[in-house]
């Protein structure tokens, strides 16, 4: 799965290519081209900028013009965040994050054009690419260009990434309880409670019982916490004997 | 929907909260609460970074501690890119903003913590939240505080963003054509193509024809391409009558 090419055209600040570096290495990406950066190039200040990231400045190329930087390309989306007067397909970060991948698994060579921090791209520039990708946004929309290489990383990275929504830290402990060990905590709970007088009275036992039973299963115990709850009762449960034979 | 609240704990740089303040507001985000930030408070630089996102730094509060800063939430959720010994539900960014949404929908109050840019969040302050957020990177994983809230935020406003995936730019002439529209494109050009003898041999004129169609048909044109490509075709063919007739 080779991740597209990133092409900045006319970039003004040093620190912004930095960061731009830092945040395609974060998701993956490293090819980093560069059109006529406004400073020169190597540049002190991207390289400071992207901190960890300093392969990918110095592996940067440089190119006189847009058309040579995405020349054998085969899929080039252009950022822009304004409308222009031409009928052009308008992306979404997802929906082109998903395109470049398809693009990719056909062995295609893909890129995405950002255009500088003060101007965008131009509109010959953007005649250059298959469509557009327009990062939505609140009514302030106002990213740099650093901001906007992120989100569209962060998709590129997303659209391929099998991290489950939620899981669980885990340590050789932190298993999951089972079902019988669940049923031994419930009911040394509930003799405690009983046996102290909080289960009561015996008509509202088996609700009560229910009740503390949904809490727990809830928290969606590991088995090292199920140990932890025993202690606890144990522990809590030994003052409430040496009361009653006091 | 009331967005969540961004907690910056510790923060060092005022650079760092003025780009976490332009990234929460491009995605409606503008309740940012500082615990004890180490340059003081207000922050030129801090304001600077945030350019047009200048309210948001603000209206910011000051708070001495986390559990001060989170005292009145009834979700918070704490981004930290570290593993941690304690059993706790870590969450994709996208499915924190999925939860975020719906607490929002009962009216809760929520937030999200984060760390300062050198040593995060540490446990006491984890343990204030109910779940955590990391965001998922490649091996090089390095975001700073601004990306790290650049990344929480979108994904917030993402989870509720109605943005067809893919659209058209459109002014009034650039609908999409109706099939008779197109069927007479069809038609025009396979006329033009016959006389011109390009569509030959007779056998093949057929087959031919249906893939000149697939072709049009994958641009998607507008009315007004259709319009456009039917001048073109009247043009190239004007000079064919010409040079017969000669």
């Amino acid at each position: 799965m080779n991740p597209p090419a990133v092409i900045l055209s006319h970039p003004q600040l040093g620190e912004n290519i930095g960061a731009a570096a830092r945040a395609m290495a974060n998701f993956g990406l490293s090819d980093l081209r560069l059109v006529a950066p406004r400073s020169g190039w190597p540049n002190a200040k991207a390289a400071a900028m992207a901190a960890g990231a300093a392969s990918v400045v110095d592996n940067a190329r440089v190119f006189a013009t847009v058309a040579e930087a995405v020349g054998e390309l085969n899929l080039v989306f252009a950022t822009t965040a304004r409308e222009r007067g031409i009928a052009r397909e308008i992306l979404t970060p997802a929906e082109a994050a998903k395109r470049l991948r398809v693009a990719s698994t056909r062995d295609e060579r893909t890129g995405i054009l950002f255009g500088n921090e003060r101007a965008g791209l131009d509109n010959d520039e953007i005649s250059l690419c298959d469509a557009v990708i327009t990062v939505p946004t609140a009514e302030f929309a106002s990213l740099n260009l650093g901001q906007a290489v992120l989100v569209t990383s962060y998709e590129w990275f997303r659209a391929g990434d099998a991290t489950p929504p939620a899981r669980l830290e885990h340590g050789p402990l932190q298993r999951k309880p089972t079902r019988e060990e669940m049923v031994q905590l419930f009911e040394h709970l509930e003799r405690e409670l009983l046996a102290s007088g909080f289960l009561y009275p015996p008509d509202k036992v088996d609700g009560m019982a229910r009740a503390i039973r949904a809490t727990l299963h809830r928290a969606g115990l590991t088995y090292q916490e199920v140990q932890t709850l025993r202690g606890m009762i144990v522990a809590l449960a030994k003052g409430k004997h040496r009361v009653r034979k006091g």
